[in-house]
Protein backbone atom coordinates (compact mmCIF):
# COMPACT_ATOMS: atom_id res chain seq x y z
CA UNK A 1 0.00 0.00 0.00
CA UNK A 2 1.52 3.76 -0.82
CA UNK A 3 0.52 6.73 0.63
CA UNK A 4 1.43 10.10 -1.06
CA UNK A 5 1.50 12.59 1.85
CA UNK A 6 -0.01 15.76 1.51
CA UNK A 7 0.03 19.52 3.28
CA UNK A 8 -3.87 20.21 3.71
CA UNK A 9 -4.50 23.82 2.47
CA UNK A 10 -6.71 24.13 5.60
CA UNK A 11 -5.48 24.07 9.38
CA UNK A 12 -6.65 22.00 11.55
CA UNK A 13 -6.99 25.19 13.71
CA UNK A 14 -7.63 28.46 12.08
CA UNK A 15 -7.18 32.26 13.44
CA UNK A 16 -9.73 34.16 13.65
CA UNK A 17 -9.83 37.94 14.84
CA UNK A 18 -12.69 37.70 17.58
CA UNK A 19 -14.08 40.11 20.06
CA UNK A 20 -13.85 38.70 23.72
CA UNK A 21 -16.09 40.35 26.30
CA UNK A 22 -15.47 39.25 30.37
CA UNK A 23 -17.51 40.93 32.57
CA UNK A 24 -16.68 44.51 32.12
CA UNK A 25 -14.05 44.34 29.95
CA UNK A 26 -14.15 44.19 25.99
CA UNK A 27 -10.95 43.23 23.75
CA UNK A 28 -10.59 42.57 20.39
CA UNK A 29 -7.61 39.90 19.59
CA UNK A 30 -6.81 36.95 17.66
CA UNK A 31 -7.75 33.53 18.58
CA UNK A 32 -7.73 29.81 17.40
CA UNK A 33 -10.90 27.53 16.07
CA UNK A 34 -11.15 24.42 14.87
CA UNK A 35 -10.89 24.01 11.63
CA UNK A 36 -13.72 22.23 9.69
CA UNK A 37 -13.90 21.73 5.77
CA UNK A 38 -15.73 18.92 4.20
CA UNK A 39 -13.92 16.07 2.85
CA UNK A 40 -15.32 13.69 -0.02
CA UNK A 41 -14.31 9.40 0.02
CA UNK A 42 -13.85 7.69 -3.49
CA UNK A 43 -13.04 4.63 -4.39
CA UNK A 44 -11.37 3.79 -7.25
CA UNK A 45 -11.12 -0.25 -8.62
CA UNK A 46 -11.07 -1.88 -12.42
CA UNK A 47 -11.25 1.50 -13.98
CA UNK A 48 -14.31 3.27 -11.88
CA UNK A 49 -14.77 5.68 -9.62
CA UNK A 50 -17.45 6.30 -7.02
CA UNK A 51 -18.18 8.72 -4.40
CA UNK A 52 -18.38 6.87 -0.95
CA UNK A 53 -18.90 10.01 1.34
CA UNK A 54 -18.80 13.60 2.07
CA UNK A 55 -18.06 14.19 5.61
CA UNK A 56 -17.39 17.79 7.27
CA UNK A 57 -14.06 17.32 9.41
CA UNK A 58 -11.37 18.67 10.77
CA UNK A 59 -8.72 18.61 7.90
CA UNK A 60 -5.52 16.65 9.18
CA UNK A 61 -5.02 12.34 9.45
CA UNK A 62 -7.42 12.58 6.32
CA UNK A 63 -6.15 9.14 5.50
CA UNK A 64 -7.06 7.64 8.40
CA UNK A 65 -10.24 9.03 8.21
CA UNK A 66 -10.83 7.04 4.87
CA UNK A 67 -9.77 4.42 6.08
CA UNK A 68 -11.50 3.98 9.04
CA UNK A 69 -14.82 5.11 7.41
CA UNK A 70 -14.20 2.62 5.12
CA UNK A 71 -13.71 -0.13 7.73
CA UNK A 72 -16.40 0.30 9.74
CA UNK A 73 -18.56 0.37 6.78
CA UNK A 74 -17.62 -2.69 6.16
CA UNK A 75 -16.20 -1.77 2.96
CA UNK A 76 -13.11 -2.69 3.20
CA UNK A 77 -11.67 -5.25 5.08
CA UNK A 78 -8.46 -4.45 6.21
CA UNK A 79 -5.15 -2.87 5.01
CA UNK A 80 -4.45 -5.11 2.23
CA UNK A 81 -7.23 -4.19 0.28
CA UNK A 82 -5.96 -0.58 -0.23
CA UNK A 83 -3.78 -0.38 -2.98
CA UNK A 84 -3.06 3.16 -2.54
CA UNK A 85 -4.57 6.63 -0.64
CA UNK A 86 -4.02 9.87 -2.76
CA UNK A 87 -5.54 13.28 -2.80
CA UNK A 88 -7.22 13.37 -6.13
CA UNK A 89 -6.00 16.15 -8.25
CA UNK A 90 -8.54 16.44 -10.65
CA UNK A 91 -10.54 19.04 -8.58
CA UNK A 92 -10.77 22.67 -7.83
CA UNK A 93 -7.91 24.16 -6.27
CA UNK A 94 -9.12 25.13 -3.23
CA UNK A 95 -11.01 21.76 -2.64
CA UNK A 96 -7.70 20.52 -3.66
CA UNK A 97 -7.17 18.43 0.06
CA UNK A 98 -10.72 17.67 0.36
CA UNK A 99 -10.98 14.97 -1.65
CA UNK A 100 -9.18 11.56 -0.40
CA UNK A 101 -8.77 8.62 -3.72
CA UNK A 102 -8.59 5.26 -2.33
CA UNK A 103 -7.55 2.96 -4.97
CA UNK A 104 -8.35 -0.81 -4.01
CA UNK A 105 -6.67 -3.94 -4.64
CA UNK A 106 -8.98 -6.11 -7.22
CA UNK A 107 -10.68 -5.09 -10.37
CA UNK A 108 -14.00 -4.28 -8.57
CA UNK A 109 -15.90 -1.78 -6.56
CA UNK A 110 -17.60 -3.16 -3.23
CA UNK A 111 -21.28 -2.95 -3.30
CA UNK A 112 -22.34 0.17 -2.17
CA UNK A 113 -25.80 -0.48 -1.84
CA UNK A 114 -25.35 -1.58 1.99
CA UNK A 115 -24.76 2.23 1.99
CA UNK A 116 -27.48 3.08 1.12
CA UNK A 117 -28.93 3.26 4.39
CA UNK A 118 -27.19 6.04 4.95
CA UNK A 119 -29.14 8.34 2.06
CA UNK A 120 -29.24 11.66 3.61
CA UNK A 121 -28.97 12.19 7.56
CA UNK A 122 -28.04 15.05 9.14
CA UNK A 123 -26.43 14.99 12.66
CA UNK A 124 -26.95 11.21 13.19
CA UNK A 125 -26.05 7.95 11.82
CA UNK A 126 -27.95 7.95 9.42
CA UNK A 127 -29.49 4.45 10.11
CA UNK A 128 -32.29 2.23 10.50
CA UNK A 129 -31.89 1.19 13.65
CA UNK A 130 -33.76 -2.72 12.94
CA UNK A 131 -32.10 -3.06 9.90
CA UNK A 132 -28.67 -2.36 11.24
CA UNK A 133 -28.99 -4.21 14.25
CA UNK A 134 -29.32 -7.17 11.87
CA UNK A 135 -26.22 -6.21 10.03
CA UNK A 136 -24.29 -5.77 12.95
CA UNK A 137 -24.83 -9.44 13.62
CA UNK A 138 -23.88 -10.68 10.64
CA UNK A 139 -20.17 -8.57 10.84
CA UNK A 140 -19.89 -9.41 14.66
CA UNK A 141 -19.84 -13.61 13.74
CA UNK A 142 -18.71 -14.93 16.75
CA UNK A 143 -18.18 -13.56 20.52
CA UNK A 144 -16.31 -10.64 20.72
CA UNK A 145 -12.52 -11.31 21.83
CA UNK A 146 -12.48 -11.52 25.80
CA UNK A 147 -10.75 -8.16 25.44
CA UNK A 148 -8.76 -6.50 28.28
CA UNK A 149 -9.31 -6.48 31.68
CA UNK A 150 -8.84 -3.10 33.65
CA UNK A 151 -8.32 -1.67 36.97
CA UNK A 152 -10.74 0.78 38.80
CA UNK A 153 -7.23 2.89 39.28
CA UNK A 154 -6.26 2.70 35.63
CA UNK A 155 -9.48 3.69 34.35
CA UNK A 156 -9.48 6.70 36.59
CA UNK A 157 -6.27 7.86 34.71
CA UNK A 158 -7.70 7.68 31.49
CA UNK A 159 -9.54 10.91 30.66
CA UNK A 160 -6.53 13.05 31.95
CA UNK A 161 -4.20 11.50 30.10
CA UNK A 162 -6.81 11.78 27.04
CA UNK A 163 -6.91 15.44 27.81
CA UNK A 164 -3.50 16.27 28.16
CA UNK A 165 -2.31 14.74 24.16
CA UNK A 166 -5.12 16.45 23.02
CA UNK A 167 -2.93 19.63 21.42
CA UNK A 168 -6.36 21.08 19.65
CA UNK A 169 -8.81 20.91 22.46
CA UNK A 170 -6.28 23.18 24.47
CA UNK A 171 -5.97 25.60 21.55
CA UNK A 172 -9.59 26.03 20.53
CA UNK A 173 -11.77 24.22 22.83
CA UNK A 174 -14.40 22.52 20.01
CA UNK A 175 -12.69 19.19 19.28
CA UNK A 176 -14.19 16.08 20.17
CA UNK A 177 -11.38 13.32 20.87
CA UNK A 178 -10.86 9.08 20.42
CA UNK A 179 -8.05 7.47 21.83
CA UNK A 180 -7.12 4.29 22.29
CA UNK A 181 -5.30 2.92 25.50
CA UNK A 182 -3.44 -0.60 26.11
CA UNK A 183 -4.91 -2.54 29.50
CA UNK A 184 -1.98 -0.79 31.70
CA UNK A 185 -3.53 2.67 30.62
CA UNK A 186 -0.79 3.73 28.43
CA UNK A 187 -2.03 5.75 25.29
CA UNK A 188 -1.56 4.08 21.81
CA UNK A 189 -3.24 6.96 20.07
CA UNK A 190 -5.43 9.98 20.22
CA UNK A 191 -7.05 11.68 17.06
CA UNK A 192 -9.65 14.44 16.84
CA UNK A 193 -12.04 16.19 15.31
CA UNK A 194 -15.30 18.50 15.04
CA UNK A 195 -17.06 15.61 15.19
CA UNK A 196 -17.01 12.71 17.35
CA UNK A 197 -17.55 9.74 14.67
CA UNK A 198 -14.79 11.02 12.71
CA UNK A 199 -12.61 10.93 15.52
CA UNK A 200 -13.52 7.73 15.61
CA UNK A 201 -12.70 7.09 12.15
CA UNK A 202 -9.61 8.59 12.44
CA UNK A 203 -8.96 6.53 15.71
CA UNK A 204 -9.22 3.12 13.75
CA UNK A 205 -8.06 4.19 10.95
CA UNK A 206 -4.55 4.85 12.67
CA UNK A 207 -4.54 1.41 14.12
CA UNK A 208 -5.80 -0.44 10.57
CA UNK A 209 -3.09 1.66 8.48
CA UNK A 210 -0.34 0.81 11.27
CA UNK A 211 -0.72 -3.01 11.10
CA UNK A 212 -3.80 -4.11 12.53
CA UNK A 213 -6.15 -3.24 15.63
CA UNK A 214 -5.40 -4.10 19.11
CA UNK A 215 -8.01 -5.86 20.14
CA UNK A 216 -6.92 -5.83 23.95
CA UNK A 217 -7.11 -1.88 23.51
CA UNK A 218 -9.45 0.65 25.67
CA UNK A 219 -11.59 2.75 23.21
CA UNK A 220 -11.86 6.03 25.09
CA UNK A 221 -13.74 9.04 23.59
CA UNK A 222 -14.46 12.54 25.02
CA UNK A 223 -17.78 12.50 24.91
CA UNK A 224 -21.36 10.65 25.01
CA UNK A 225 -21.55 7.03 23.85
CA UNK A 226 -23.90 6.25 20.98
CA UNK A 227 -25.52 3.97 18.89
CA UNK A 228 -22.63 4.77 16.04
CA UNK A 229 -19.85 4.54 18.38
CA UNK A 230 -20.92 1.24 19.88
CA UNK A 231 -21.00 0.14 16.39
CA UNK A 232 -17.60 1.29 15.01
CA UNK A 233 -16.22 -0.46 18.11
CA UNK A 234 -18.29 -3.54 17.64
CA UNK A 235 -16.72 -3.62 13.97
CA UNK A 236 -13.44 -3.44 15.13
CA UNK A 237 -14.11 -5.93 17.56
CA UNK A 238 -12.94 -3.60 20.27
CA UNK A 239 -14.87 -5.01 23.64
CA UNK A 240 -14.03 -1.90 25.84
CA UNK A 241 -15.79 1.25 25.56
CA UNK A 242 -15.44 3.75 27.86
CA UNK A 243 -16.75 7.65 27.41
CA UNK A 244 -16.38 10.50 29.44
CA UNK A 245 -19.78 11.41 29.03
CA UNK A 246 -23.17 10.08 29.59
CA UNK A 247 -24.42 6.95 26.64
CA UNK A 248 -27.50 6.75 25.08
CA UNK A 249 -30.36 3.86 25.49
CA UNK A 250 -29.29 2.40 22.22
CA UNK A 251 -25.74 2.29 23.63
CA UNK A 252 -26.72 0.16 26.31
CA UNK A 253 -28.49 -2.06 24.41
CA UNK A 254 -25.64 -3.07 22.14
CA UNK A 255 -23.33 -3.22 24.24
CA UNK A 256 -25.37 -5.42 26.32
CA UNK A 257 -26.39 -7.64 23.75
CA UNK A 258 -22.54 -7.91 22.39
CA UNK A 259 -21.02 -8.18 25.43
CA UNK A 260 -19.09 -4.98 25.27
CA UNK A 261 -18.07 -3.23 28.61
CA UNK A 262 -19.21 0.37 28.52
CA UNK A 263 -18.08 2.33 31.07
CA UNK A 264 -19.73 6.00 31.42
CA UNK A 265 -19.22 9.42 32.91
CA UNK A 266 -15.85 8.36 32.97
CA UNK A 267 -14.18 10.84 35.85
CA UNK A 268 -11.36 11.29 38.35
CA UNK A 269 -13.76 10.24 40.80
CA UNK A 270 -15.17 7.70 39.74
CA UNK A 271 -17.74 6.46 36.87
CA UNK A 272 -20.89 4.26 35.82
CA UNK A 273 -20.39 0.54 34.16
CA UNK A 274 -23.22 -0.08 32.53
CA UNK A 275 -22.40 -3.28 30.50
CA UNK A 276 -19.48 -5.90 31.16
CA UNK A 277 -18.46 -5.04 34.83
CA UNK A 278 -16.95 -8.76 34.78
CA UNK A 279 -13.85 -6.74 32.84
CA UNK A 280 -13.10 -4.46 35.30
CA UNK A 281 -10.62 -5.75 38.33
CA UNK A 282 -10.87 -4.48 41.76
CA UNK A 283 -14.49 -3.12 42.21
CA UNK A 284 -15.02 -2.48 45.48
CA UNK A 285 -17.23 -4.87 46.64
CA UNK A 286 -20.69 -3.62 48.49
CA UNK A 287 -24.11 -2.90 47.44
CA UNK B 1 -52.56 20.21 8.39
CA UNK B 2 -54.13 17.27 10.12
CA UNK B 3 -51.29 15.66 12.93
CA UNK B 4 -52.49 12.27 14.20
CA UNK B 5 -50.61 12.25 17.45
CA UNK B 6 -49.30 8.88 18.97
CA UNK B 7 -47.53 7.46 22.37
CA UNK B 8 -43.65 6.86 21.26
CA UNK B 9 -43.17 3.49 22.50
CA UNK B 10 -40.02 4.08 23.53
CA UNK B 11 -39.21 6.58 25.58
CA UNK B 12 -37.23 10.32 25.59
CA UNK B 13 -35.20 8.70 29.18
CA UNK B 14 -34.81 5.30 29.67
CA UNK B 15 -34.60 3.65 32.78
CA UNK B 16 -31.49 1.29 33.20
CA UNK B 17 -29.67 -0.62 35.91
CA UNK B 18 -25.83 0.01 36.57
CA UNK B 19 -23.07 -0.02 38.67
CA UNK B 20 -22.21 3.28 40.02
CA UNK B 21 -18.34 3.74 40.93
CA UNK B 22 -17.56 6.88 43.59
CA UNK B 23 -14.28 6.43 45.43
CA UNK B 24 -14.21 3.46 47.42
CA UNK B 25 -17.97 2.85 47.13
CA UNK B 26 -19.97 0.37 44.69
CA UNK B 27 -23.57 0.68 44.59
CA UNK B 28 -26.05 -1.13 42.24
CA UNK B 29 -28.58 1.60 41.45
CA UNK B 30 -31.34 2.47 38.80
CA UNK B 31 -30.21 5.18 36.74
CA UNK B 32 -31.84 6.86 33.76
CA UNK B 33 -30.05 7.25 30.37
CA UNK B 34 -31.45 9.24 27.53
CA UNK B 35 -33.43 7.33 24.59
CA UNK B 36 -32.14 7.00 21.06
CA UNK B 37 -34.44 5.31 18.70
CA UNK B 38 -33.99 5.50 14.51
CA UNK B 39 -36.55 7.58 12.58
CA UNK B 40 -37.57 7.49 9.24
CA UNK B 41 -39.00 10.40 7.52
CA UNK B 42 -41.03 9.49 4.46
CA UNK B 43 -42.41 12.07 1.84
CA UNK B 44 -45.85 11.42 0.24
CA UNK B 45 -47.53 13.17 -2.66
CA UNK B 46 -49.49 12.24 -5.42
CA UNK B 47 -50.14 8.05 -4.54
CA UNK B 48 -46.25 8.38 -4.38
CA UNK B 49 -43.91 7.57 -1.17
CA UNK B 50 -40.16 8.43 -0.90
CA UNK B 51 -38.10 7.26 1.72
CA UNK B 52 -35.90 10.32 2.49
CA UNK B 53 -34.00 10.60 5.95
CA UNK B 54 -33.24 8.28 8.22
CA UNK B 55 -31.92 10.09 11.61
CA UNK B 56 -31.31 8.24 15.53
CA UNK B 57 -33.34 10.40 17.37
CA UNK B 58 -34.18 10.60 20.85
CA UNK B 59 -38.48 10.25 20.83
CA UNK B 60 -40.26 12.86 21.25
CA UNK B 61 -41.87 15.87 19.03
CA UNK B 62 -40.78 13.58 16.30
CA UNK B 63 -43.18 15.59 13.74
CA UNK B 64 -41.71 18.76 14.93
CA UNK B 65 -38.40 16.78 13.72
CA UNK B 66 -39.67 15.81 10.48
CA UNK B 67 -40.92 19.60 9.59
CA UNK B 68 -37.85 20.79 11.06
CA UNK B 69 -35.44 18.47 8.60
CA UNK B 70 -37.64 18.85 5.56
CA UNK B 71 -37.51 22.60 6.14
CA UNK B 72 -33.72 22.69 6.62
CA UNK B 73 -33.21 20.60 3.27
CA UNK B 74 -35.47 23.09 1.17
CA UNK B 75 -37.61 20.19 0.66
CA UNK B 76 -41.14 22.26 2.01
CA UNK B 77 -41.16 25.82 2.22
CA UNK B 78 -43.51 26.32 5.18
CA UNK B 79 -46.84 25.05 7.36
CA UNK B 80 -48.71 25.20 4.14
CA UNK B 81 -46.93 22.56 1.96
CA UNK B 82 -48.09 20.22 4.69
CA UNK B 83 -51.10 17.96 4.84
CA UNK B 84 -50.31 15.71 7.61
CA UNK B 85 -48.25 14.38 9.39
CA UNK B 86 -48.96 10.80 10.87
CA UNK B 87 -47.10 7.62 12.24
CA UNK B 88 -46.95 4.74 9.62
CA UNK B 89 -48.98 2.50 10.70
CA UNK B 90 -47.28 -0.24 7.72
CA UNK B 91 -44.39 -1.16 9.66
CA UNK B 92 -43.25 -3.57 12.58
CA UNK B 93 -44.89 -3.58 15.51
CA UNK B 94 -41.94 -2.70 17.26
CA UNK B 95 -41.23 0.06 14.65
CA UNK B 96 -44.69 1.66 15.02
CA UNK B 97 -43.50 4.85 16.40
CA UNK B 98 -40.41 5.21 14.19
CA UNK B 99 -41.57 6.27 11.07
CA UNK B 100 -42.81 9.54 10.07
CA UNK B 101 -45.19 9.60 7.21
CA UNK B 102 -45.26 13.44 5.85
CA UNK B 103 -48.30 13.85 3.72
CA UNK B 104 -47.98 16.80 1.10
CA UNK B 105 -50.26 19.28 -0.38
CA UNK B 106 -50.01 19.08 -4.23
CA UNK B 107 -49.71 16.13 -6.96
CA UNK B 108 -45.83 15.52 -7.36
CA UNK B 109 -42.98 15.08 -4.63
CA UNK B 110 -40.26 17.69 -4.37
CA UNK B 111 -36.99 16.68 -6.10
CA UNK B 112 -34.92 14.60 -3.77
CA UNK B 113 -31.87 15.10 -5.74
CA UNK B 114 -30.69 17.87 -3.77
CA UNK B 115 -30.24 15.47 -0.87
CA UNK B 116 -27.58 13.51 -2.64
CA UNK B 117 -24.71 15.01 -1.35
CA UNK B 118 -26.27 13.69 1.86
CA UNK B 119 -25.62 10.27 0.14
CA UNK B 120 -23.59 8.25 3.80
CA UNK B 121 -22.45 10.34 6.09
CA UNK B 122 -21.77 9.53 9.42
CA UNK B 123 -21.81 11.86 12.07
CA UNK B 124 -21.29 14.56 9.84
CA UNK B 125 -23.56 16.64 7.87
CA UNK B 126 -22.83 15.29 4.28
CA UNK B 127 -22.43 18.22 2.76
CA UNK B 128 -19.67 19.13 -0.21
CA UNK B 129 -19.11 22.51 0.96
CA UNK B 130 -18.48 23.99 -2.50
CA UNK B 131 -21.71 22.66 -3.73
CA UNK B 132 -23.31 23.77 -0.56
CA UNK B 133 -22.42 26.93 -0.07
CA UNK B 134 -23.14 27.75 -3.50
CA UNK B 135 -26.79 26.60 -2.48
CA UNK B 136 -27.24 27.93 0.36
CA UNK B 137 -26.57 31.39 -1.15
CA UNK B 138 -29.45 30.36 -3.39
CA UNK B 139 -31.69 29.97 -0.43
CA UNK B 140 -29.92 32.97 1.31
CA UNK B 141 -31.95 35.31 -1.48
CA UNK B 142 -31.36 38.72 -0.73
CA UNK B 143 -29.66 39.84 2.72
CA UNK B 144 -31.15 38.42 6.34
CA UNK B 145 -33.67 41.06 7.98
CA UNK B 146 -31.96 42.95 11.04
CA UNK B 147 -32.95 40.58 13.45
CA UNK B 148 -32.67 41.34 17.08
CA UNK B 149 -30.44 43.24 19.45
CA UNK B 150 -29.43 41.79 22.25
CA UNK B 151 -27.83 43.37 25.61
CA UNK B 152 -24.78 42.06 26.93
CA UNK B 153 -26.55 41.39 30.03
CA UNK B 154 -29.47 39.34 28.69
CA UNK B 155 -27.13 37.45 27.06
CA UNK B 156 -25.43 36.43 30.04
CA UNK B 157 -28.88 34.92 30.99
CA UNK B 158 -29.60 32.42 28.37
CA UNK B 159 -27.81 29.56 29.68
CA UNK B 160 -29.47 29.12 32.47
CA UNK B 161 -32.48 29.84 31.70
CA UNK B 162 -32.26 27.30 28.50
CA UNK B 163 -30.10 24.42 30.99
CA UNK B 164 -33.12 24.76 33.41
CA UNK B 165 -35.93 24.32 30.92
CA UNK B 166 -33.91 21.26 29.96
CA UNK B 167 -35.89 18.53 31.39
CA UNK B 168 -33.79 15.18 30.24
CA UNK B 169 -30.67 16.87 30.37
CA UNK B 170 -31.26 16.38 34.50
CA UNK B 171 -32.24 13.54 33.81
CA UNK B 172 -29.88 11.74 31.78
CA UNK B 173 -26.68 13.98 31.76
CA UNK B 174 -26.46 13.05 27.66
CA UNK B 175 -28.85 15.29 25.76
CA UNK B 176 -27.88 18.47 23.45
CA UNK B 177 -30.46 20.96 23.23
CA UNK B 178 -31.64 23.91 21.29
CA UNK B 179 -33.46 27.63 22.37
CA UNK B 180 -35.05 29.96 21.03
CA UNK B 181 -35.43 32.95 22.89
CA UNK B 182 -37.06 36.64 22.23
CA UNK B 183 -34.59 39.95 22.30
CA UNK B 184 -35.97 40.45 25.80
CA UNK B 185 -34.04 36.93 26.89
CA UNK B 186 -37.91 35.08 27.16
CA UNK B 187 -37.16 31.41 26.73
CA UNK B 188 -39.62 31.23 23.36
CA UNK B 189 -38.92 27.21 23.23
CA UNK B 190 -36.55 24.19 24.01
CA UNK B 191 -35.79 21.18 22.22
CA UNK B 192 -33.34 18.22 23.59
CA UNK B 193 -31.99 15.15 21.66
CA UNK B 194 -28.87 12.89 21.30
CA UNK B 195 -28.08 14.46 18.12
CA UNK B 196 -27.37 18.17 18.16
CA UNK B 197 -28.92 18.35 14.55
CA UNK B 198 -31.97 16.71 15.76
CA UNK B 199 -32.76 19.06 18.86
CA UNK B 200 -32.04 22.37 16.17
CA UNK B 201 -34.37 20.86 13.50
CA UNK B 202 -37.33 20.18 16.45
CA UNK B 203 -36.82 23.52 17.34
CA UNK B 204 -36.90 25.14 13.95
CA UNK B 205 -40.05 22.25 13.32
CA UNK B 206 -41.92 23.63 16.76
CA UNK B 207 -41.86 27.16 15.13
CA UNK B 208 -43.28 25.99 12.08
CA UNK B 209 -46.09 24.09 13.03
CA UNK B 210 -46.80 26.86 15.80
CA UNK B 211 -47.29 29.08 12.75
CA UNK B 212 -44.13 30.10 11.62
CA UNK B 213 -40.52 31.43 12.42
CA UNK B 214 -40.05 34.67 14.36
CA UNK B 215 -36.89 36.63 12.97
CA UNK B 216 -36.36 38.65 15.51
CA UNK B 217 -35.27 35.56 17.65
CA UNK B 218 -32.35 34.72 19.10
CA UNK B 219 -31.10 30.88 18.73
CA UNK B 220 -29.08 29.40 21.60
CA UNK B 221 -27.47 25.74 21.17
CA UNK B 222 -26.10 24.09 24.15
CA UNK B 223 -23.08 22.69 22.19
CA UNK B 224 -20.69 23.76 19.58
CA UNK B 225 -21.37 26.03 16.36
CA UNK B 226 -21.06 24.39 13.20
CA UNK B 227 -21.20 24.22 9.62
CA UNK B 228 -24.72 22.89 9.45
CA UNK B 229 -25.98 24.12 12.30
CA UNK B 230 -25.28 27.82 10.66
CA UNK B 231 -26.37 27.04 7.81
CA UNK B 232 -29.98 25.58 9.38
CA UNK B 233 -30.38 29.04 11.22
CA UNK B 234 -29.74 30.86 7.45
CA UNK B 235 -32.54 28.55 6.01
CA UNK B 236 -34.98 29.67 8.85
CA UNK B 237 -33.28 33.25 8.50
CA UNK B 238 -32.19 33.84 12.21
CA UNK B 239 -29.64 36.17 12.27
CA UNK B 240 -28.61 35.77 15.93
CA UNK B 241 -26.63 32.69 16.97
CA UNK B 242 -25.40 31.63 20.35
CA UNK B 243 -23.59 28.60 21.11
CA UNK B 244 -22.56 27.73 25.16
CA UNK B 245 -19.55 25.99 23.66
CA UNK B 246 -17.02 26.50 20.46
CA UNK B 247 -17.31 27.24 16.45
CA UNK B 248 -15.41 25.81 14.40
CA UNK B 249 -14.15 27.88 11.34
CA UNK B 250 -16.56 27.26 8.60
CA UNK B 251 -19.68 28.15 11.17
CA UNK B 252 -17.08 31.60 11.83
CA UNK B 253 -16.74 32.01 7.57
CA UNK B 254 -20.25 31.30 6.82
CA UNK B 255 -21.63 33.73 9.92
CA UNK B 256 -19.26 36.41 8.29
CA UNK B 257 -20.19 36.20 5.16
CA UNK B 258 -24.23 35.76 5.73
CA UNK B 259 -23.84 38.80 8.84
CA UNK B 260 -25.23 36.09 10.83
CA UNK B 261 -24.16 37.21 14.99
CA UNK B 262 -22.27 34.72 16.31
CA UNK B 263 -21.22 34.33 20.09
CA UNK B 264 -19.44 31.54 21.17
CA UNK B 265 -18.65 30.23 24.89
CA UNK B 266 -21.66 32.06 26.14
CA UNK B 267 -21.10 31.94 29.67
CA UNK B 268 -22.32 33.54 32.80
CA UNK B 269 -18.67 35.35 33.09
CA UNK B 270 -18.79 36.60 29.40
CA UNK B 271 -18.61 35.01 25.80
CA UNK B 272 -16.77 35.91 22.85
CA UNK B 273 -18.12 37.26 19.37
CA UNK B 274 -16.97 36.18 16.18
CA UNK B 275 -19.09 37.91 13.75
CA UNK B 276 -22.34 40.81 13.70
CA UNK B 277 -20.91 42.81 17.21
CA UNK B 278 -23.10 45.24 15.95
CA UNK B 279 -26.59 43.03 17.26
CA UNK B 280 -25.16 43.49 20.47
CA UNK B 281 -26.01 46.29 22.82
CA UNK B 282 -23.77 47.54 25.33
CA UNK B 283 -20.56 46.00 24.69
CA UNK B 284 -18.20 47.75 26.99
CA UNK B 285 -16.00 49.73 25.15
CA UNK B 286 -12.25 49.09 25.79
CA UNK B 287 -9.38 47.81 23.70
Amino acid sequence: MRVRAGTPRAKPATPVRIVRVREDRTTSHRDVVAGEEPMEIRLLAGGRCERVAVTMRTPGHDFELAAGFLFGEGLIIGRDDLAALRYCTDVAEDQRYNVVNVHLHGGALPDLARMERHFTVSSACGVCGKAHMDDLEVRCDGPLPAGPRVSVARLATLPSAMREAQGLFEATGGLHAAALFDANGTLLAVREDVGRHNAMDKLIGWALLAGGLQQEAIVCVSGRASFELLQKALAARLSFFAAISAPSSLAVDLARRFGVTLVGFLRPGGFNVYAGAERIDGLPVER
